[in-house]
């Protein structure tokens, strides 16, 4: 395995970044990457940063890499437990992943490499809500955290942090690490400083107070990081830049699924319960039909609107450059390079409409629930009483994980779970008589869209449900298989408030597993 | 079918309570039960008082099941939406059941005769979670609110309501329906008052503003229920009394659960994962295994502690009265005869000791996760990979509903869920391979407990767990079957991080619908 290169192609010069560090404290402690993993062994639990593509160390990581390489080569063991904000850049999620380096891994991943390892049981995966991580680990339940690592856009005089393009948990892990490895990357654009806000009032219980949060656009906390520099064992230097897939253009299945949730939109402005001017707080996945859903509202009559969210894609510049977001939230900017060349051209205007917080904040259910989130989350498939799988193929291969999407779903005003109705060319039906694996159950979702239609189960038991769901969302080619499904488990003598037939609940599943479609032949 | 009484047997006495009845306002409208169900039409959507035993309607209710009988009797069609705060006094309900009196229900029942013809299809029933429901009527997701019929314990003179012995979701009730009707109870111990404490800050975003409550007795309300006088078409009179079941004591099966919840807490003290002076604030639900927990606190060495629940029952007050308890807030209390007479007898005490809050708050998830409550709640089965069924016997059942379980489970800051290892007299294991209803995802169960013992899942991947979840919590009968099903999920090859095989992964649940045991013969 040769040495790695960060994601762009372009290794780390030390010699640019040198105005960024403008504590002597923290210059006095510049080294290079290599010398800086030195202070990671073995079985230590090391927390990065990094929120999709967005933020993440991009010199150390590699380092890491190889050092573990190296240090398997010589017949030693290495692994370590990889915290994270998210999903990290995919290229240093899958370095890790290729050199077995990691034997826990928690909260979220969407990397193939790293996926097979955890599908196979080589890395154990803890898939959980974004917004109880910095909880979680602060209580105690991870052990100790003995490494952070933290890219930062630079160090004040005073030894503040200016963080980069993502802020996800790197507040927490600065907190709790024994020792810290802070990555200063010039490539980071001096002027996104000011965009962040990061709240020092979070505390374990008994000691919390309320987060004065009362729109969108409030500001609580400070545009810096704290760290102690006692803490800080390294500092690295790069300019190595993020970069995110470019946007594909939406398909017609996207199109259909944007369309009928803008179409219920207006349905419920006309109803009185969502605000005719501004909506309600918009929070999206990432993806194709979240992108298409904002090229919806760009071309709707909506101006004005707000989005609290976790990503910031390239859309939203557009929607934000042309007056229909008026100002967006969120924990990471994971953009193009076209994007960030858009977001630095103009960064005096975007750092009034944009501003980022840590996930603890972002996802946080008291203030999701405060704003009343419209929230609006991708799906590998629902069953026809409402109920959601997110995260498990076949109810047992892991995809991505529950991400943020329950800590919206759960808290905010409204809950809808968007779909294509079928996958891998049709073999797969996104509606299915029982999901074998449940993320959000039938308490929690609200809505289900796919470029069939809309399925509004506000108010309605399983039974109004199943005939709903069937009818709005499911393809044509399944839909009389479910409703022959649903006829029978309601006739079933066992049969009750939630109809169901146990023999073959999940044998859509069982059979896309022996014939490779759920599709009768 | 003959005229109701209420469940204590006592007829409605008008004339003792017109003491209560201060504003003259509201003394010009009282009437008879009788007259004031003429108030109720047909299809009307009914939001009625009560939160378990505590606060049902007496007079009215009756009164209403008569005339949907006569209706009946007459040819013509009479149901009604029926929305509570949660359960309702047992006789209530099955009163309105019997006479098929009901077209959807919402949001909770416990009653035999409601729960069969909700699973024979009779009864529409939604089951949300309770901190939900005021926003959603308030978003219109159940229509009009046609008729509020509210206990009350008295009107004061200038004609706002002193609460009856539970608030649930009777400030929504009388700030959103057309038409009020009041029973005033004259009942209620008068000394009661000033125990309730009714926030009316909340709204619908944009208008939301932070809940200032910091502790379980902070008090941001007032102590009565406000009504527009003009929206209030009658009042009835009543001193007909609540009464829970008093509790059994706890049988050896739910003290030795209760014994491995308190190592639990001495364990978690000792790594300072909870504080040592005073834990955090307890939520526990209802039943002989709640009760045996609270049983082994007040043996145990915690003083000062605090609850945050939903329901006071017998057991709190003699925590209170002992000092183990400091402060206990609620929504509602649900006191058996003798409970009454403790609180009565003791209420200068006791209300210093005791809120009670609207359910919006009292399972408010901001509060919940500010507080850091340590939520406890029963459950129907787990299965080994931590995914929890409240609900649903054979997946299909309903048996009484999510309750508040979900609002603690999720925003708290330790979830537990507790049950004895089988049912039915050893047919049915509470530990299965897969749950086939879901109402608390693996994201949300921190910990499973049954008198086998305690699986702290906490930073588990679902490999791990499920031998934890076997080995604490399943019942040595059904060990060897979970064993043999785990293993051959992990070693088959389309098996992925939650190892499951489709055609067997609900085996247990169909051998007990074939067999009427979950056992192997």
């Amino acid at each position: 395995m040769t040495s790695h290169v960060d994601e762009s192609g372009s290794q780390p010069t030390p010699t640019l970044g040198a105005t960024r560090i403008r504590s002597s404290v923290f210059r006095n402690k510049v080294t290079s990457a290599a010398q800086a993993v030195e202070f990671i062994h073995p079985h230590d639990t090391v927390a990065i940063s990094g929120f999709a593509s967005a933020g993440t160390p991009k010199a150390i990581i590699p380092a890491l890499a190889d050092r573990i390489h190296a240090v398997r080569g010589a017949g030693s063991n290495f692994t370590i437990n990889l915290l994270t904000g998210a999903s990290v850049s995919a290229g240093t999620e899958r370095l890790l992943a290729e050199v077995d380096g990691i034997s826990l891994r928690m909260p979220y991943q969407s990397e193939p490499t790293a996926r097979r390892s955890i599908n196979t049981g080589r890395m154990d995966y803890v898939d959980i809500h974004l917004s109880h991580v910095a909880q979680q680990v602060w209580e105690g339940y991870y052990g100790n955290v003995d490494v952070a690592v933290v890219e930062v856009a630079g160090v004040t005089e005073n030894g503040e942090l200016i963080p980069s393009a993502s802020i996800g948990n790197n507040k927490t892990w600065l907190d709790v690490a024994d020792k810290v490895i802070l990555e200063v990357n010039s490539w980071v654009p001096e002027a996104m400083s000011g965009i962040h806000d990061v709240y020092y009032g979070t505390a374990l219980p008994p000691y919390r107070k309320p987060i004065q949060i009362t729109a969108v656009e409030d500001r609580i906390g400070q545009p810096t990081l704290r760290v102690d520099p006692n803490k800080v064992v390294a500092v690295v230097e790069t300019d190595a830049r993020d970069s995110a897939s470019p946007l594909t253009p939406p398909d017609e299945i996207s199109q259909a699924i944007a369309a009928h949730v803008l179409d219920f939109f207006e349905y419920e402005v006309s109803k009185g319960r969502l605000p005719a001017d501004g909506l309600l707080p918009l929070q999206s996945g990432i993806g194709n039909v979240a992108n298409a859903v904002l090229q919806g509202l760009d071309a709707g009559p909506h101006k004005g609107l707000t989005c609290f969210s976790e990503v910031i894609q390239d859309g939203m510049l557009h929607l934000i450059k042309h007056g229909t977001v008026r100002y967006a939230s969120a924990t990471s900017l994971a953009l193009s390079e076209a994007g960030i060349d858009e977001l630095v051209s103009n960064i005096d205007f975007y750092r009034k409409h944009i501003v980022l917080r840590p996930q603890e904040i972002s996802n946080h259910p008291e203030i999701v629930r405060r704003l009343g989130i419209i929230a609006m989350n991708g799906m590998l498939e629902a069953d026809i009483y409402g109920n959601v799988n997110s995260t498990h193929v076949m109810g047992t291969r892991i995809m991505n994980g529950i991400g943020g999407s329950g800590d919206f779903a759960r808290n905010g005003y409204l809950s809808m779970f968007l779909s294509p109705s079928t996958a891998k060319g049709g073999a797969i039906s996104s509606i299915v008589p029982m999901v074998p694996h449940v993320d959000h159950t039938e308490h929690d979702v609200q809505v289900l869209v796919t470029e069939q239609g809309l399925a509004d189960l506000r108010g309605l038991s399983p039974r109004k449900r199943s005939r709903v769901v069937i009818d709005k969302c499911a393809h044509p080619d399944f839909r009389g298989m479910l409703l022959d499904y649903v006829d029978r488990a309601e006739h079933s003598p066992s049969s009750g408030h939630t109809p169901h037939l146990l023999g073959e609940a999940l044998s859509f599943h069982q059979r896309f597993e022996e014939t490779g479609t759920m599709r009768r032949n």
